[in-house]
């Protein structure tokens, strides 16, 4: 992460604004799973995923790893051996138990990680209070609550893949209208001109993960952009012209990856007699056609691109087009809808680029000319995944919203479809 | 099953004794994951182990669908998708639900399920106290009390499975000493005449599954069994000795299980410096060394049996002697030690053939002579599995005493060793 | 094995006989090759089946390291590192070659591996024509041959395993009509006392494995066998009548086997419009409806039994009976037919028990009481396989004839088929 | 690919151009199998590599089926049969055998895919010599030329790995030593200025695949370039500094597989007391020192480069960098060595850019901007496979000449490494 340094008397602002964005983080993380049953927070449904009992914990971890551990030498873990259980893929912070396990382990409860919970926040807290903690910790307590705002999202989004193997069909929460938005088929497409831009996080521009930066030109030919993500309806389309039994239209990995999952529609779609269906976060709903189509893989995104004539932005394409759609309005997680809305238009004409879904651009996820990790076990968190993925742009109806910035890059694998990841079309323009 | 079919007047006096049995049982399945956090119910470690909260909600499916679905047409299921979720294998009792995923589904959540098992309880003892079950509902019913039974001791071994890959090594009960037993080693051998013997459960002989019967002849030569199980400390030379590094002790298939799961020691088995310990129903605990070993499979007891000189027995002569021995103050589930105990005295020198560790035999568990399955879906019950696996005889520290009778069979595939399986030799007597 | 030990004066005599078979069994290895281009020999198909080269020099390494190496301190192999590649699982014989990979090695190429055969049977020849085999030698020699012929009918099953992958259908011999038999259906039952009998090799009764001794008395219950094997028209009559869609039919761990390989009817047979077709060591062929079924697992032919209403008769009973019918004019290797024929009689209404295609029994490979393996590497030869294995009796069209005997046991585990398996049903006759 | 199209006049001196390339192509496939016996050609050692006598096949068909049959109505194939076994992936041009199963297939036989070649040439050769063949039949005559060429490379690569595995170490060729070369250490770095620059292949360049193109601007940095690959010796000091042992060197999916894989040395590498030896095509040979490293993964690449705190070069970089050294003289296929030289200077201090190994950029493999892939089958040559591979760049040992261009661009996983890849490394020069 690469974070502003300002001078002395700054200091305590600083200190003030972290604090207060951490309370509010550790507050909502605990929202997020109020009047949830312990037998929830216990399941893990693939590796991919984690039990939200592990999100409570780990997050909680990080900040005892990364910043009372280092900072504070007298500082003593309620359970030592929680360091080993909740410490995720960081080599340098020490062993760690198996991640595809992690829904074996039925202790600590679901009480007692709410009980780590709060000792850690205490010892924060109190530390926080008497201006105990230096710049440096400060940095530190600022990347942990973005990292606790990226897991507020997974514990979402795990669940909901969790529920979605039970017959039950559970709700996270209950069902509620959402809001009647008129249908605006702003399906128009934006011209963008080419040449030198610039993309990237810049030095002192606020708190940024290391992946992000440096800030660097890249060349883009001229290129226009949808108005708006693909929708459901028009996936629909693509289901019933054949998309799903096509092969030219794929990739060879994706094609092989959709015979061997069986894919013929999005995650969590089904049919019932000539209706479709989705899982939510709200339970079963009929599928909202002019809502942008979420759960799609890179493979799938990248096959509809095909069958539509065109082809996914690059990262660049979509970062440069962003800046003219301030995200004022967008549907975050703070909205609490849980679901991608219908298309309206979000400014003019270039709508939903924030919030709703995670867009997939064709960008591999590489790192940027000049990337430096930063030092030490933090510095695993970003870097070592640049290989086999690919990234997405804009946040999704359960990114909070603090978290987005036009430079942030999320990515996942070709395969993988349990976020809610949508796409937006793009061509070149010559 | 098999159970006795008596005159009119004896049917009020078998449904009071069934009934008794049913209360029982129910009871003690709610008694066994008292104080258990709902966390602990819903793990599933392994596809041959099930969630606790699996077994209470199965067992009760059983009682709904063999006594109330049948027997009682206006019987109404409090929700009726719970037979999809908790039918176990019967294929004729309908689909259900992936075995494998039985670990992803937390609702209904542990007080639901509670609240299932009283609505059924609360069926059937209204139709017990109003002496409304048929002699056919109250055979149904007394296999139910026998397959919940079974269903206890799964309840509980599955447990022990979940929590051995726990780093925080959870106790079930808190550690108790085991009592103090003088180490009697009756380490003598038995000897027993060959000839023609009769075997299996006899027709109007209480109750059984149909598995034990017909009662057949068999022809036996003479035999010597040993007068005690294999015991930890015997077994500690067996390690010692290579016995897990010598191929030729073992069969072909086993040595390739053996390399293949990386076994060096029994099941729940580490060794810390120069001790060895294991993971125990009271926590982890150093290994007992003149109590019978436990948490072996059929591969690692025939190789010890090769290592020996020696063999096991087969079913038949097992069932035989252990007619020269009753199971009383056997180590029963009702003892509550949860562990086997050291070597003592059973009776005159056939030491420990009830209670404490299953005893492997070198039988295939295949049909008897005549065999027949019951009628209906509880024909599935035991003849769909007679193939590939073994039988184990005797019971074990976490098996119901009433569950237990020298006919009684219980199989498993010679690679599983979760249960609490151990071993006795034997040797021709020619 | 055991062989009969004779007086001194009889050795010549006995040398002189098993040299005779000697030289008549690796000459006839050779012919079963011969006419076809390398490509073939080296082709492995599955792990369970060897490359024809393979079997070549398997064959040849046995000779040399059970009669030559022992014996003759001064043989020297013509290359020591065959010793590695063409071990197949003896342990005491050192290391071996990972046997997936066999289907690898290219080199030794077949001229060169033929060359080894002859080196190593000119070495034996010469000590053979010299009376240098001392009388342990010569019972090696023997088993040897056994040895051998058990891998000619290996190598023609392999050989169609593989060239059933081919879809230009290749052909071991041309195709030549199964001679005209007339279709006696002798479907007839037969009676059989029971009692005490005995099975089992005697000592001193000639040559055989050691896994067919000792002799020992079983008890049999009276029961009946099927007059000849199920053919091909009694199994089209299971398959459209859905049997392999009916789950009851099925042992548990038959009916996950059969979806999980998609069985839908036996090994190599297909349907081209309405007619089923066999692939063949003649090539691809109609199916012969009065034929004995073949290439069906254990798991079908106990799917097939319950469908019928019968059982598999146990190894004993087919010992027995085999009493009433001497193999004389059965369908051996030596017919050079290469496939069942039709129904025939055999004798007095007990046909085909010889012959045509290995038939299952109920009985699991197990050791018979009292079984000491043969000292030594050649100790693994049978025993260690006894167990999750089944018996079959009576040899295939692929047998050679010299190899059979009533207490000859073959092996496989229960979802083999690429062997000639077929199946006779029994029933209880109380 | 692109071709030139050039005025009516031109064509004939096309045509023959082609057609001399066609004659050398179809010839030198011929004399890499000459002198192997049949056996080496049938084997496929894994499902990245092919059977010999498969490559011999297929490159054969794809005559047949994008020459022949398309623009030769009255072409009749020698064996229609022959397009379902010898497709590889191209589903335009009808279904195909599995991929993995290629080593089954003994038939047709080396000798019958010798006459498949033969009566194809023939049928070409005609045509040719008529001047029978259009403009658009030239080109994908061209077209199969370069595919079959990529073939020639294959199918080397392929029989080394399948050499790899037998114990016996074959040899392709006969030991030869390497030229004695003077070892310049060129290790030098190079710098390039950034700018925008053109790369990809121009329309109407000469051949190139679809892939290579559209010729575009890219934005680069300054950069440094190492003056040769990383060598063998350098290699080295990575292992025994514990390169393959240290986590926090490698991407996080490089460290599964290398660890899943039991990486600790390049491909084909073993240690024999002190030295460490390499299985090459020339048979096992000591590790040339000086030479550079090769069968190394992407994920070793790249774990190689962070821990000389360097990096690997992009595509880009590469391929700017390339036009400053002619490839005169280097080690392609045609030179016969069949190994990497040892380091010797290409030119002025920029060495093995061309030949010996193919190097390892930082470049997913992605489609240029604009891209099109060719109309009709030919079109699945390159396109599909844009996702999860990187670019190599430069070409190998076993590289024919004509193959190459700085344009090329070869794709491998990152897991991959039985081609003769290896890396040269670069930094950023700000």
């Amino acid at each position: 992460m690469i974070s502003s340094r300002t001078s002395e008397e700054d200091q305590a602002l600083r200190a003030q604004t972290v604090g207060e964005l951490w309370r509010r983080t550790r507050r909502r993380t605990v929202d997020l799973v109020t009047g949830l049953p312990p037998e929830d927070l216990v399941v893990q449904s693939m590796e991919d995923a984690s039990p939200a009992k592990w999100h409570l914990a780990h997050t909680t971890w990080f900040f005892e790893t990364f910043v009372l551990t280092p900072f504070f030498t007298r500082y003593e873990s309620p359970d030592p051996r929680f360091a080993f259980l909740f410490n995720s893929y960081y080599v340098q912070a020490g062993p760690r138990f198996e991640r595809a396990q992690r829904g074996l382990i039925s202790r600590p409860t679901v009480a007692e990680v709410m009980a780590y919970r709060e000792a850690v926040d205490e010892a924060i807290r109190t530390r926080l209070d008497y201006g105990g903690l230096s710049p440096e910790a400060i940095d530190q307590l600022e990347l942990g609550c973005h990292h606790e705002m990226q897991h507020q999202e997974l514990l979402l989004t795990d669940l909901l893949h969790a529920f979605s193997f039970n017959p039950l069909r559970p709700a996270y929460r209950a069902h509620e209208s959402l809001p009647v938005l008129p249908f605006y088929d702003t399906n128009g497409w934006l011209h963008f001109e080419g040449g030198i831009v610039e993309i990237g996080h810049p030095k002192n521009g606020g708190f940024a993960f290391d992946n992000e930066g440096p800030r660097h030109e890249v060349l883009l030919q001229p290129y226009r952009l949808a108005g708006r993500p693909v929708t459901a309806r028009e996936w629909l389309a693509f289901i019933e012209d054949g998309g799903y039994r096509t092969p030219t239209l794929w990739l060879s990995d994706g094609w092989a990856t959709a015979k061997r999952l069986g894919w013929t529609a999005p995650g969590y779609w089904w049919k019932e007699d000539t209706r479709w269906w989705s899982m939510t976060l709200r339970g079963p709903q009929p599928v909202e056609l002019d809502a942008p189509v979420t759960h799609v893989s890179f493979y799938e995104a990248d096959a509809f691109a095909r069958y539509a004539g065109k082809r996914l932005p690059t990262e660049a394409e979509w970062e440069v087009a962003s800046a003219r759609c301030p995200p004022k309005g967008a549907n975050f997680l703070e909205s609490g809808l849980l679901r991608p809305r219908s298309t309206h238009p979000d400014g003019p004409r270039l709508a939903q680029m924030w919030g709703d879904v995670w867009e997939w651009t064709a960008s591999p996820y590489m790192a940027y000319p000049g990337f430096k990790p930063a030092k030490g076990a933090v510095g695993e968190y970003n870097g070592k995944f640049m290989c086999n993925q690919f990234v997405l742009k804009g946040g999704s109806c359960v990114t909070p919203e603090a978290q987005i910035r036009p430079t942030y890059r999320t990515f996942f694998y070709p395969h993988q479809r349990w976020q809610f990841m949508g796409l937006r079309l793009a061509e070149d323009d010559l």
